[in-house]
């Protein structure tokens, strides 16, 4: 029999799969499963999406250009424009959801071994377009007394070799929540500057920024044109994560020059989604204000709920719509499987991510959690007591 | 300034995509270009998949199970029953397009370094694929003077190293479109099984298969189980190019299980793709009737007109909708470029693809170009005419 790749073999798992079999199970005993380790939000995608695929007058459905269309990169280019990131539409290219512009943008800079810091917990699948990639990721711990925020830039200094080539943040964070400050993106500038790296800032959470704070992106950072990348989606932004849209956004002639032979060898984005992708640049500012305060009320909620736990540590959120929560248990894996296979409290389970699968460092984050807040506030306050109710009693 | 990848210096650039300046160019100054260089073909998608996107009722965009939807991979497990192809929704993983189920099967079963056998001259984007996924090409040529037939197996095996992880096919074929008989594909069925190889199959044109022959899948060839990845896709069965929805189908366990990981990594395939290419599968038989009756008769016409052209020798393809043709010239990168650049006849001129881009090995296939017969006849009489014309006059 043929064998499988190394690569496949170290390939993760996603963190949350394993527990899938597990809520199933839970459902059909008839619990109510709530779920709170997932990104697919619950609000709805503006009609003004939506519809522009049903009016659709396509005869073919043909390929379109690799970079994405002319006028639809215009638009993007007038989205940021108005978000006061000067770009033109040379330096955006169209990509298959933000994994796929991570893909090109690992692939464009990095060869075989080569290493990339990342600011651990990170988004998970950073892990899996690595291993893809066939690079390393060296992680830099961010604590959770802290909230989170930069590690001290020492601590990047100490690991970067001959191989590394980048680092990568996501800002506002996934899983922390954390949104970096003028000053520490200033801070990462000079140390890609001084080192002659790329800096790839994973900006799909842009829009989910709370507490009258304005989101500084890498692209503002003058004398960083050379080195900044930014990774950015459709799919939180207006909520359809299914359209697979992203936009790879860098000024570095070189570097888009190569992100583009990777984007023509798989021929194009999906035609369909560009169409309601170009329709949602069109949605109403009201609709992100409404999510703002939708998002900004949930946390508010959670973060109250959680703190009055006994022993339950939490990150202040100030974007995206997750934190990471510290629980008096030994092992959240365990924890997680427990609460759905064993567990209920007025009937009502809950399903959380564990957090171990965000941190690249063996053994660190056992303790943690990944809550996303996208149900409402009546479901959410029902998760977070059912939690509580859940520690009450778990023995490790 | 940062440096680009190893990788991304030897990322090949599309072989058509040099000659885009040159024949917008020509289209600016006036001239009718004929397009015979790409794979888009003109054929209306069904109405039946363009509806089904039409009347969606989606409230929220929301992503796909990676593995795609459980109901649409059952649809397509019975359109391969109908094809007398046995396979469940188990073996199937819908991807975003052929090119991303192709990186899958890389990933999952090649590391860095390793080498695929595929003969020559073949799809040029496997190329990219092999430079992104860090792995060698090793070319078998097949000739013009066979009808690009499988080369000798002994031929193959002359390749194999203790690196050599698969042999890949694309069947029928692209650029050549050469139709493997069954015996041909029980000679490699048993080079496989003999060292131990997986063999990969883009059988993306399967329904494109002429002069009453069928087509024989590599999941029919029995004791294969363990060795066989099909590349599938709907780009072409129903000329929706820009659903970008394909798929990986095998039997083999612990590869599915790999790829399933990669699929993860990224999430979900495009939703609306998905509903559009599950109602295609509902395309009455009529439809592919047509179409295959419509490419017969451009197949003649094009083989009967290229071959009436003193020095030109012409492949006769069994499938798909490609011919390569040998042409009485040094260089026909040289003379695309001349064709659109200094010559037309009766203001029209022609783009074609030179076929060095479709050959891995330096200096293979240069006097050889590249016909996508995707125009109606009238077209494709005009063009090559043109082309015949042109021939008249040209000196390398």
């Amino acid at each position: 029999m043929p064998s499988i790749s190394k690569k496949g073999l170290h390939m993760p798992e996603s963190p949350i799969r394993k527990l899938v079999p597990y809520a199933e199970k839970a459902h059909k005993e008839g619990k109510t499963v709530y779920y709170l380790n997932i990104g697919q939000p619950d609000i709805k995608t503006p009609s003004i999406a939506l519809d522009a695929v049903k009016i659709h007058s396509l005869d073919i459905l043909a390929y379109s250009r690799s970079e994405g269309s002319e006028d639809y990169r215009k638009k993007i280019a007038n989205y940021y424009k108005k978000n006061d990131i000067e770009v033109t539409s040379d330096n955006i290219i169209v990509t298959t959801g933000g994994s796929e512009a991570l893909l090109f943008a690992f692939g464009s800079i990095m060869d075989h071994d080569d290493e990339i810091i990342i600011p651990e917990p990170f988004y998970a699948n950073y892990n899996g377009f690595s291993v893809a990639s066939g690079v390393n990721v060296v992680p830099v711990i961010s604590k959770i007394e802290d909230n989170f925020a930069l590690p001290p830039i020492e601590e990047f200094e100490k690991h970067i070799t001959s191989k590394t080539k980048a680092i990568l943040i996501c800002n506002p964070g996934n899983p922390t929540g954390y949104l970096y400050s003028k000053e520490e993106i200033k801070k990462l500038a000079s140390i890609v500057k001084k080192y002659d790296l790329f800096l790839i800032a994973d900006e799909v959470y842009r829009e989910f920024v709370y507490d009258g704070i304005s989101h500084y992106s890498i692209l503002q950072e003058s004398g960083l044109e050379q080195h900044a990348i930014v990774i950015d989606s459709v799919s939180k932004r207006y909520s359809m994560c299914g359209a697979r849209i992203g936009y790879l956004v860098s000024k570095n002639k070189e570097f888009m020059r190569t992100a583009l032979k990777f984007a023509q060898a798989r021929l194009s984005p999906p035609t369909l989604a560009q169409i309601a992708s170009e329709a949602a640049l069109e949605t109403p500012q009201g609709y992100f204000d409404e999510v703002r305060e939708e998002y900004v009320k949930r946390r508010d909620l959670l973060i109250e709920e959680l703190e009055k736990i006994p022993g339950v540590k939490v990150g202040k959120p100030k974007g995206a719509f997750y934190c990471i929560a510290e629980l008096p248990v030994k092992n959240t894996d365990d924890f997680a499987r427990w609460l759905l296979e064993s567990f209920n409290y007025e009937n009502n389970t809950v399903m959380v991510a564990p957090a171990a699968g965000f941190y690249s460092t063996p053994g660190v984050g056992l303790n943690q959690i990944r809550i996303a807040y996208v149900l409402n506030e009546d479901s959410l306050r029902i998760a977070v007591k059912t939690i509580a109710e859940a520690l009450k009693i778990y023995k490790d």
